[in-house]
C-alpha cells in the first residue's frame, strides 16, 4: 500500500450531517484503503454510524466537538464565532499539517470565510474561486467562479482560467484542456472591459490549458471549451439556472409519461434506458465544489446529497491531492508571471 | 371591424427573410384582421411569396429597397451605413407615424441601435431592455434585460422592474404579477450594492408589479415570480444556459430512446405525450423579443425561426399595440416618480 493520504472530514455539515458524511467516507475508503479519516463532530452521534462500518473506524480518529455551523450561518458570524466548530477544526487540522484535505457539506460562505482566512490563498494568486464539474453533450465541464467573487478584475479571471485548467487536468486527464471565457458573444468587441483584457494576455501567454476564446451561455452544456471561466455572481446564477432546467425538463417528462395510458406503458418500458439515461447527469457525480487557490486542498459538497455524492466529494479531494493539484499550480503560476507579456499596461490600470 | 393596426415588417431580416416573414406575416393576418402590414425589402423577392397569400396582399404595402442588414454587422456599422435598409426604413416608419410598431428577425444589436437613434427612449426611461418571455413549471415567466445593457446601476433596475411588471400584465392578464431581482441567494445582504439598493428602493414603492424580494437562477424555470430583472451581460448568459441546457436535456431523451429496442417502442407509445410537452416548450411560442421603454413598439423575432415563430412575434406587437402598453408603462413611471420615497440618497450616490 502506499503511503496514506489523510482526509478531514466535517461530519456535521449538510442536510444530513452524520447521517451522509459517515456512510459517504465509508464508501470512499472502499474505492481508496489508502485514506485515513479525520472525523470532526459530535462523538456521541458519530460512535453509533461509524461502528457500523469496522473498516472506516479502524481508519478514521473522531475528533469531539458538539459545536457545529448551521445552514443559516451568515459567513460573518460564523468566522467569529464558530471557532471550535466541527467545520473549523476540520479546516485548522489542514493548515497544522495534519491533514492533507478537508471536505464539508457544511454552509458554503462559512466555509469559504474560514477557508480563506485559515488556510490563506496560495502566494501570488489574488482570489479563490469556487469550481464544479458539469455534464456536457460528450464530456464534462469545469466552470469557475460560482460564487466566491461577484466581480473580478481581469488578472483575477487570468488567473481563474490558469486554475480552471490545471482542475481539468486532474479531473480529464486531458493534457491541455481548452478555456472559454464566458460572455454575451463570441466577437472580440463584446462584453465588459475586464473580459476583453483578460482575453488579450490569454491569447498571447502559454499556459496550462489552451484558449479558445469567448464562449455564450448555450456553448456550456454542448461542451465547446472543457474549462469556462467567468465572474461568481454570473457563475453562480447560471449554474443555478442549468440546474432549474434540468429540474424543469425532468418534470415534464414526468408528466408526459403520466398523461394516458399509451405513454404510461412506454414509459414502462424505456424506464431502463432512461434510467442510464439519468445517471448519467446524476448530479452526485458531479457533487464536489472546489475551492481553488487556496494554500490547502478545501471541497464542498452539495448540502443536499447522500452518501454517493458525499463520497464522491471525497474522491475528488483524494485525486486532487494524489495529483498534487497545489502544486501543479504553483509551478503553472509561477511560469505564467515569468513570461513578460503578462505584465502590461493594462493589466496595471486594472488594479 | 375595429380600427386598424399598422405593423411595419422587415421582410429582410432572419436566416431565411422573406420565406418566414411574409407566410409569418399570414398566419398573423388569420388571427387578427384588422392587421395592415406595411412589408419593407426586395419587392422582386417578397412579391412571388405575397401572390400565395391573397389576404395578406389585399391588407399589406410592399416598400421596395434592395439594402438590408446582414446577420454579422456590427450596430456600429449598421447605424452608419444602413440608411436605406429594410430594418431601417421599418423603423423609420414607426417614428414617422405611418405604423404603430415594427416586427424584425434581423439582426438583435443593429436593430437595438438603430430602434434606440431612431425611436428614442420613452419620456423619463433611463435605458431600453430587452425582455422575453419563458415557459416556467406551471405558466411563464418575463424576464429582461437579455443583453441591451450590460451593467445596470440601481435607477436602472428598478425602471426594469416597471417595464417588466406592465408587459406581463399585458402578456399574462395578471393584475399585480410578482418581481423579482436575481442575485446570488435570497438574503437581503447578498449580491452587488446596486442590487441592494434597488431592492430596497421596490420594497417601500407602489408600482405595477409585487416586489417578492431577490430570486435565484433555479428559481427562474420553476416560476417563482412573473417577472425576473437582471442586468443585461447576466440576462444573456442565464438565457442562452437555459436554451443550451434545454437542448441538451432534448439529446439526452432521444439518445435514451435509441438505446435498445424495448426503448424504441416506448418511445414509440409514449411519442403522442412527448410531442405535446414538446409543444409546451415550444420556442416558437416564446419567439419575440420585446424592446421595451422605447418610444415606439418594437419586437424582435429570432433569427432563427420559421413563419409560426414570425407570426407569434407579430402578435406580441400587436397585442402590446391593442393593450395601449406604452400609455400604461408612461402612467405607471409617472406614479413611481411621484413617489417622493422613489429619490434618495442612495439613489443620487449611484449616478
Amino acid at each position: 500500500m502506499s503511503k496514506k493520504i489523510t482526509i478531514a472530514i466535517d461530519a456535521m455539515g449538510g442536510d444530513l450531517g452524520v447521517n451522509i458524511t459517515i456512510p459517504g467516507a465509508a464508501l470512499a475508503l472502499k474505492e481508496h484503503s489508502d485514506i485515513h479519516f479525520l472525523i470532526f463532530g459530535d462523538e456521541a452521534r458519530i460512535r453509533p454510524i461509524l461502528s457500523r462500518y469496522p473498516d472506516l473506524r479502524d481508519s478514521s480518529e473522531v475528533i469531539h466537538t458538539d459545536k457545529f455551523i448551521s445552514n443559516t450561518e451568515k459567513p460573518s458570524v460564523a468566522l467569529r464565532k464558530g471557532r471550535g466548530s466541527s467545520m473549523r477544526l476540520a479546516i485548522n487540522s489542514v493548515s497544522e499539517g495534519r491533514a492533507d484535505c478537508v471536505v464539508s457539506a457544511g454552509n458554503t460562505g462559512a466555509l469559504m470565510a474560514m477557508a480563506k482566512m485559515v488556510l490563506k490563498c496560495l502566494p501570488d494568486v489574488r482570489r479563490p474561486a469556487i469550481a464544479s464539474v458539469m455534464p456536457t453533450k460528450d464530456g464534462r465541464v469545469v466552470m469557475l467562479d460560482l460564487g466566491a467573487n461577484l466581480s473580478c478584475d481581469s488578472e483575477v479571471l487570468i488567473q481563474f482560467a490558469l486554475l480552471g485548467a490545471v482542475y481539468s487536468k486532474v479531473v480529464s486527464g486531458k493534457k491541455k484542456p481548452t478555456v472559454g471565457l464566458l460572455n454575451v458573444g463570441t466577437e472580440d468587441v463584446k462584453g465588459h472591459e475586464e473580459l476583453r483584457s483578460a482575453a488579450a494576455v490569454l491569447e498571447r501567454v502559454n499556459f496550462a490549458g489552451h484558449y479558445h476564446g469567448f464562449v455564450e451561455g448555450s456553448d456550456i452544456p454542448m461542451g465547446k471549451t472543457d474549462v469556462v471561466v467567468t465572474d461568481g455572481f454570473t457563475g453562480n446564477i447560471a449554474l443555478k439556472m442549468a440546474e432549474g432546467v434540468a429540474k424543469l425538463s425532468g418534470m415534464y417528462i414526468k408528466d408526459a409519461f403520466k398523461s394516458s395510458p399509451l405513454a404510461m406503458i412506454g414509459g414502462l418500458l424505456a424506464a431502463p434506458a432512461l434510467k442510464k439515461m439519468k445517471a448519467k447527469v446524476d448530479p452526485r457525480m458531479y457533487n464536489g465544489g472546489m475551492f481553488l487557490g487556496l494554500d490547502g486542498v478545501c471541497v464542498k459538497s452539495h448540502g443536499g446529497t447522500d452518501e454517493v455524492g458525499f463520497a464522491n466529494a471525497v474522491m475528488v479531494a483524494y485525486d486532487l491531492i494524489d495529483n498534487k493539484f497545489n502544486d501543479q499550480v504553483a509551478a503553472e503560476l509561477e511560469n505564467l508571471m515569468s513570461q513578460e507579456s503578462f505584465f502590461t499596461s493594462d493589466m496595471i490600470e486594472e488594479d
